[in-house]
């Protein structure tokens, strides 16, 4: 049986980038820009006063000075004169600095005289409070690079450079299949043996946390030929996630379905607790990923492999698609029958600087509502058992904490 | 002037959770739990298999034993038999226990011998590889409380019972306006004196992050009557963003307006860098925060107030509505002329499970390309100047890193 790290190379070799697509600047925050941006403006595109005050040339700036006022530059507006000696031009933040003037005294360190004079209070030293021309980027810069995931401040800077539409590489569509003659859908009372379909809806929330195109293609009975009919459905989209019949059971024959449907595997369970089961395909150019029937087993396995995979296809880097791994203190004992790699609900917590991370009470990878009781995956490792309170481990961030 | 904390307090202080609204289970994901949700069922609804194997009387489990199979249960039937000593059901995964049967024995560890018959390999323990009936929770329990937020494991559960749509708070609706005589479209390349609207594009992707129902209300020049024109139809939503015109030069006309429009000024000025200017008022139900025209100094200024103001109102507890702030080493010396408490874009990284951060190369408030190098913002403290490599200093994390 592969290893989790060898399970993940496998499929990192088997995804790529999608092909780009433009959007509008509203539409652009979470994605990943798909094309260099050059500028085209200096930024500053003038010499700005960074402060209220008075634009003055600095050997006149020396305190009780008085100096002639010949004109007020609100930002917006172009200076008209040319400040020379023994005289100031008042100026607003962001404004354009007129010629002549070196720098700008503080509005705080002048004393307003009337009659179009002013008292300098301080001295103010060369090029003081102005913004030079190009100082943050030049026209004909490449202020973004292909690669560069756009959050708030890179959105910022391409309303800046006007780039108010932008190539940005695609999300991938995904469809979710359940499968198990124990599912009913959500809106019936389960009756005896049976229980409601949650993985479709886990997994779509997880799956639309990344921003993927996805959708709930049904729930099929262990039947060959209903499996087959909505597999058919979801190899039209990039990635398809089936559930449940992946184990060893005599009804467990997804992975039968798939082989029949030509889907290529590339591995069929994987040393991992809980989500030994996972199957990965691939048909063309569409991944597929047969996830266990237990929730938990479904949750790990999806932050652990599909997530990366849509993050990848986005276009981020690896260090980029995969969650946050973090060294934490370990506060209890924990001894274990096995020594598969673990991933378990956890909760961390930070105090004074230092994380602590503790299981949550649990019962194993059919109860998710133990998982939500944690904010975080103590992953608990192959080849160190028992673990022992004060151990540093890692642990895997999933969302807030 | 008040300090961070205390602008902090008094706009929490004006902050209540919106009235809830119902939602479908596929929308929830996200949003914060406006009721306590209920189980209708048991869960597991039934004496469950948690593998594939063999329903046994743990006594009749010895190696060696050969025993008698009388039904096959696959997951979603009932089984019709009781199991009686000297016999056993075949049992997948997930599938109801029969009657009779205490313990379950896995497949591997047995052997079928055809003729109806299977050999048991080893022992098994009473009550083994059973997942007892309610374990996880019963009918009637509380199984999410109000103030939960929706992850996809929440989701899940709220599957599992049945909760197909849920009460969660509203998100706020938010106008941005922006303002300033020298601010164009991001259409129109700026001339002479003129700067492109950047705020209104960073301000929006910064508040669609957090699901608030955002509208760019348009760009007003410094002018009381356009600024009021729009900040009319602003007060119509929950909360207000203007920017630009809060600094104290005499353009600066945008608390004018405010008290003009009948906003209640909480604060104006606030010990901070960047990000000094902010105002903060409230008219009726709607909360209006003036920001500075300098892109870092409005960015800084939403992630400290603007953002845990919409995810309190969103229903979230004022942990859960923060950034995180951690401890990291400071990885350079840090002198500074003044000691305002001071947000600073940088570079946290991680190694060896230690957290490091370093400022990013940045010109000041009006430079947002050099915030783009950051992932965080390095909190430089009122009360401490100057720093040293290898200090102890607070992270607040913006993103991922």
């Amino acid at each position: 049986m592969i290893g989790v790290d060898e399970a993940y190379r496998i499929i990192q070799e088997n995804v790529s980038a999608l092909p780009p697509r433009t959007v509008g600047i509203k539409e652009a925050a979470g994605y990943c820009l798909a094309e260099d941006v050059v500028s085209d403006i200096d930024m500053p595109p003038y010499e700005k006063s960074a402060m209220d005050g008075y634009a003055v040339i600095a050997e006149d700036a020396v305190p009780g000075a008085e100096l002639e006022m010949i004109e007020n530059i609100a930002a917006g507006y172009v200076p008209t004169k040319t400040v020379r000696r023994g005289q100031v031009s008042k100026i607003m933040t962001g404004a354009s600095v007129p010629p002549g003037a070196d720098s700008v005294i503080k509005v705080e360190e002048t004393e307003a005289l009337g009659t179009g004079r002013v008292r300098l209070l301080k001295e103010v030293k060369w090029g003081a409070n102005i913004c030079i021309t190009g100082e943050d980027f030049k026209a004909c810069d490449i202020v973004l690079k292909e690669g560069k995931e756009l959050r708030p401040q890179e959105i910022g800077v391409l309303a800046m450079v006007g780039a108010k539409r932008v190539k940005v590489f695609s999300t991938p569509r995904l469809g979710i299949i359940s499968t198990g003659d124990e599912l009913v859908g959500i809106n019936k009372k389960p009756r005896a043996g049976q229980i409601r379909d949650s993985n479709s809806y886990s997994l779509y929330a997880q799956a639309v946390q990344t921003r993927a195109h996805v959708e709930l293609l049904g729930s099929a009975r262990d039947k060959k030929i209903e499996i087959l009919s909505l597999l058919k459905k979801g190899l039209r989209r990039d990635i398809v996630l089936l559930t449940g019949g992946v184990s060893v059971g005599e009804y467990d024959i997804v992975v039968d379905v798939l082989q029949e449907a030509g889907v290529e595997i590339f591995f069929h369970k994987v040393a991992l607790r809980p989500g030994k089961p996972i199957v990965f395909g691939r048909s063309k150019q569409t991944l597929v990923f047969g996830l266990p029937g237990n929730p938990v087993a479904t949750y790990v396995n999806f932050e652990l492999f599909v997530r990366p995979t849509i993050r990848r296809m986005m276009g981020f880097e690896d260090e980029n698609a995969q969650r946050m791994v973090i060294k934490a203190e370990l506060e209890v004992d924990i001894a274990r029958k096995r020594t598969r790699r673990e991933y378990r609900p956890a909760c961390l917590r930070m105090d004074s600087g230092r994380f602590y991370v503790a299981p949550v009470e649990w019962h194993g990878s059919a109860d998710l509502l133990g998982a939500t009781r944690g904010n975080s995956l103590l992953i608990l490792p192959e080849d160190k058992n028992p673990l022992s309170s004060g151990d540093e481990v890692d642990v895997m961030v999933t969302g807030e904490f």
